[in-house]
């Protein structure tokens, strides 16, 4: 199933390089993504597998508690944004390893016909101590829905491989 | 698909009531969950359809990866622990509505035939600002192996409906 089109109209750098090592980043870079639309099927089939939730999962039911409509899982949302960074212009040299995040949140729900956009920026670049092969890239990742509101904000950081010279 | 196991042999609480208000929730509470067991075949569909890389799709290519292996998605981890959750005996009252997260690690790679448990701890209580009908309730939210080895841990918050009087 093709979740993601391949459209990199938003390239905002001038990359011809298919591949980042940690030299490649800047503090301040900006990458763009592709788009994904949100299918109500898929987002409720998601549900039903890992978040089995009323407002989740039955539009009638959703009517009378707190979201008062339908809208995805947040992991939902976590996951199509996964799929974004994969498919985007950022490409670690291994691959994209995630040490970890200190800051998860879904300002906006999504909603089935909803489609998505990743804006991440590079907060901070420095060296790792244990891994003097990598070094560590803090990146604040913000999923936005058409209207360009925030539907999630992730900081964390990744391992990325330093150039082998 | 039954993905958890409905076993509730780790009933920590003398728990007769179904739905925990903000009012049942103590600093120090421990809930605990059923077991799932991963599936690898479901494991890898995941990466494909969300985190499609190497080491989370090939066995053969992840040996010469930086993960050695082939290993779980991260967000794989993350919504199987969701599963754990909202099966788990932590049942608010509106449903599990996360507000945000402050700490997400993998500090272990979840790998096929892995069986995954959740331990739940309720750190911190406040009355919420905005909303005088909910409370928050922060958590951290450990996901073990059957080593009881740490594979996510997931420090957030909850908002949870007040009893109403």
């Amino acid at each position: 199933m093709l979740l993601v089109a391949p459209c990199r109209e938003r390239r905002e750098l001038d990359q011809v390089v298919t591949e980042h090592h940690f030299e490649d980043f800047a503090v301040g870079q900006v990458f763009g993504s592709g788009r994904v639309r949100v299918d109500g099927d898929r987002m409720v089939a998601f549900a039903a597998e890992f978040d089995p939730q009323a407002f989740h999962l039955d539009p009638k039911e959703a009517r009378h508690m707190f979201f008062q409509r339908l809208v995805a899982s947040g992991w939902y949302t976590a996951a199509l944004t996964m799929r974004l960074l994969v498919d985007s212009d950022l490409r670690p040299a291994d691959g994209i390893i995630g040490l970890g995040f200190e800051e998860l949140r879904w300002p906006q729900p999504v909603r089935p016909g909803d489609e998505l956009h990743l804006h991440t920026e590079v907060l901070e670049l420095r060296p790792s101590r244990s891994r003097p092969e990598h070094g560590l890239v803090k990146l604040r990742m913000t999923t936005r829905n058409r209207a360009d509101e925030a539907v999630q904000v992730l900081v964390g950081t990744l391992l990325v491989g330093r150039r082998r010279s």
